[in-house]
């Protein structure tokens, strides 16, 4: 073997221990009884602080040094030089992070987003207010064992969107208020009632999932590599290309929750099924700090794959021009008397609203800047974890125009703080700049593609994704941290 | 800290990464789509290695030793005691076992069993053979590990029975069969059919399910600590007292099987929910070879609560006195003119069968036996993989006096094999064995059992288990094994 394979070898051990504690965390979320959170907290700390010894041992910095000197004047962009590049820039920075650090968030997680999701359900923010407290403390604490030099959000936000930091996103969320708030009123001012609510009728949950799937098929998901479970929080979960997991949450009478909510989580499916086969198990699919997306080069590059099927194509006049038929096949009694047209009208109508993935692509971003600026408060010490109730509503009814009838529908209603994700949010804004540009590279590159989209071939669309993006799995990750001294990384 | 106290906090991380293999499991059992089924193999063959170095490291002979001084002259019965020799005589055998055997059969077991389950579907047992001679070989390279005085058998059987061994059971079955054949011929002469067959009707799954769960909860499974699933070979597993999880299968017109199959493993999950919380991630609910069950003291002790909680309460004429009213709710066409008499006539019907798990309790052992009979010949080499499905059909011929149509009803019919569990067969009769004398013992000791039984109150009984047998975990074994020499362990 050379180095580089044994150097492989090794690592192809990390990325099974991670891809175990993604399992625990996907059942935690759709399967485990409510009973055993307290002690699959203790499972995810021991496997966490497992594949944190086994990457920051003497024998992961030998191989990889060993790898490194093999590969010396290869190809900088060749996979093994970019995996072992990645390796590099993580392990250097991994090793800041004291391993009790880690087993404390690990075991706090479930347990956390436990509470959270009772809290949610009990309109109860005090019952969760000390678990985000806790995980806000154990952040300040990362980012202070990572390091920064303007801001503690800048090494956290590292985890998620490399090339990002607390400077550039309020340059980002200035330019974006100042254009989208009066845009809104605009169209708040012009906003008339569509000539008929389709939401008002119910739609049996088993048909709306045969639908949605058959959806997701068509776009390309694989359900011999893929299945899709019910989750209060949608999301998706890979284990390696060859099983990748999507959930969505349903409610009975506004269809569009779950439609959407799967067609969003099959965009970022498609992604991590894409990968190349060759890089499963290697650096190139593995997030060495531990969170998904872990095939993916950012979570602003994961989302902008799961916005532009849901959107750019779901929500698309041309999508309902396919799909609407099969629509009405399944729901004759709901949709007697319905167009395309006024379906397309329905899945795009532009309103403050109060729930952010509810919210339409003109409203979203406003959802993420609350978010972030809340986040940079918090670490800042400026917000506290109590007043946050107060302080969403306020912001809610500043950039939004609404205010929360109650916490589940405010504070409470993400699980991200619960689980310790801070700087996570950002990702979305992010990936909603990235897919409207690649979908124009698309276009650019592909004669024909429209005309496939309207005739509901998707073929064309994946295949150059797969072909530009998806394959590579992270090896086009440039990563760019703020939260060390330029260069040093 | 104690030096025990170091230990135990030692141990607890092997328990964790224990009950995450035991987590990998279930899932690809029951949720995992098909693709995942090699990758899925990698994360166990990781994980299955990383608990043996973990358990046969340095680190734990140092850390033995240390408690082993500290608590010598303690009394024997406690549990520091007992878990510090259960500890000992484990880590002497396992460090016999070479890492690359463990992780050889770990990364085997889901393909194999995945292999076993479109085999039995296809009625292919060609298809499944090489994978069950790479089994074969793996035990007998284990045995050979180990180590063993007379037979290889009796190095396997061990994992799951210690007091067992190839002469024991080869006595033991002797014995069975000159009592049970004479009788299985005098019941078979003497056979009327009954007087109205309840099984041609359609009970709908979601139903069945109701009822089962219903009656499971009765006997005191609490479902905040675990659910039940479909799956073709059903089974019970635990991933600490707090997460002990069910599964069965459906039979659209026989309600027997699902029913049946939820209260045996019904019975194994009271044995797990009722450990004392104190044993929770400690050496005395762990199984240190890696099989379930974690918490039971052996195979056979197991086994002994799920038959008890299937058969001899289960099948009682008292249980159908109290439940058949509620069945009839449930079911009030198909129950129409049935009485609680023939509910019991129906479902202890004596006769030949072929499948081992719908077999009645007098042709149940003759089941085991013919199982046992080729695992020895198999390890003895007198037997051939490629000759199983002959060998099968003519023992089953010899014993039961039918032949399968087809491998899906003969040799194919359990997973034990697909998954190397050569030695785990025998606990099923040692159970037989032990749930009569443990239920005689019950009486016994507590004034008004039977009473209480008939009125559907199953707490005295509960209460008498947990006590002298569940809230000890493995605290009662005694290690006896024949695969090294007498008193070396």
């Amino acid at each position: 073997m050379t180095a580089y394979q044994t150097f492989l070898t090794h690592i192809a051990e990390l990325s099974d221990i991670l891809n175990a504690i993604s399992i625990l965390k996907w059942d935690a979320r759709t399967q485990m009884p409510p009973g055993g959170a307290e002690t699959r907290g203790y499972q995810l700390a021991t496997l966490t602080r497992v594949a944190q010894e086994h990457f920051v041992s003497d024998q992961t910095a030998r191989l990889l040094d060993a790898a490194e000197r093999e590969l010396a004047g290869a190809d900088p962009d060749s996979y093994p030089v970019r995996a072992v590049q990645q390796t590099r820039q993580y392990f250097d920075i991994i090793r800041r992070i004291p391993l009790d650090l880690v087993s404390d968030k690990a075991a706090l997680e479930p347990v956390s987003e436990g509470v959270w999701a009772a809290a949610k359900q009990n309109n109860d923010f005090a019952s969760f207010a000390p678990y985000l407290q806790k995980q806000l403390d154990l952040a300040k604490r990362q980012a202070d064992a990572v390091g920064y030099q303007d801001h503690p959000f800048d090494a956290l936000v590292f985890e998620y969107e490399p090339s990002m930091n607390a400077a550039k996103l309020r340059t980002l969320f200035n330019a974006l208020k100042a254009g989208l708030l009066p845009l809104l009123g605009k169209i708040v001012a012009n906003d008339k009632p569509l000539e008929r609510d389709l939401w008002q009728h119910d739609y049996p949950v088993d048909k709306q999932k045969i639908f949605a799937l058959e959806v997701a098929q068509q776009f390309g998901y694989d359900l011999n590599r893929g299945r899709l479970d019910i989750a209060p929080h949608p999301f998706e979960i890979s284990f390696t290309r060859q099983d990748v997991r999507i959930t969505t949450r349903y409610n009975a009478k506004y269809l569009p929750m779950a439609l959407y909510g799967t067609l969003h989580e099959t965009g970022h499916a498609l992604y991590e099924q894409g990968v190349d086969p060759e890089l499963t198990r290697t650096p190139l699919t593995i997030d060495f700090l531990g969170k998904y997306p872990v095939g993916g080069t950012s979570y602003g590059a994961h989302e902008s794959q799961s916005r532009l099927w849901e959107n750019q194509i779901g929500r698309s006049r041309e999508f309902w021009e396919v799909h609407f038929q099969r629509l009405r096949e399944i729901f004759p009694e709901q949709m007697a008397g319905a167009t395309p047209d006024l379906l397309y009208r329905s899945v795009n109508r532009v309103r403050p609203s109060l729930i952010r993935v509810e919210a339409d692509e003109v409203t979203y971003n406003l959802h993420i800047m609350l978010r972030v600026e809340i986040e940079l408060g918090l670490l800042e010490g400026s917000i506290q974890v109590k007043d946050l109730p107060e302080v969403w509503n306020a912001k809610m009814q500043e950039y939004l125009g609404v205010t929360p009838p109650n916490d589940s529908k405010g504070v409470l209603q993400d699980i991200h703080w619960s689980g310790g994700g801070f700087g996570s949010f950002p990702g979305y804004t992010v990936g909603n700049v990235m897919s409207a540009q690649f979908l124009a590279a698309a276009q650019r590159d592909t004669p024909g593609l429209d005309a496939a989209l309207a005739s509901g071939n998707y073929q064309p669309l994946l295949g150059w994704l797969t072909e530009n993006i998806y394959r590579h799995g992270r090896a086009i990750r440039r990563v760019n941290c703020s939260c060390a001294a330029p260069g040093t990384i």
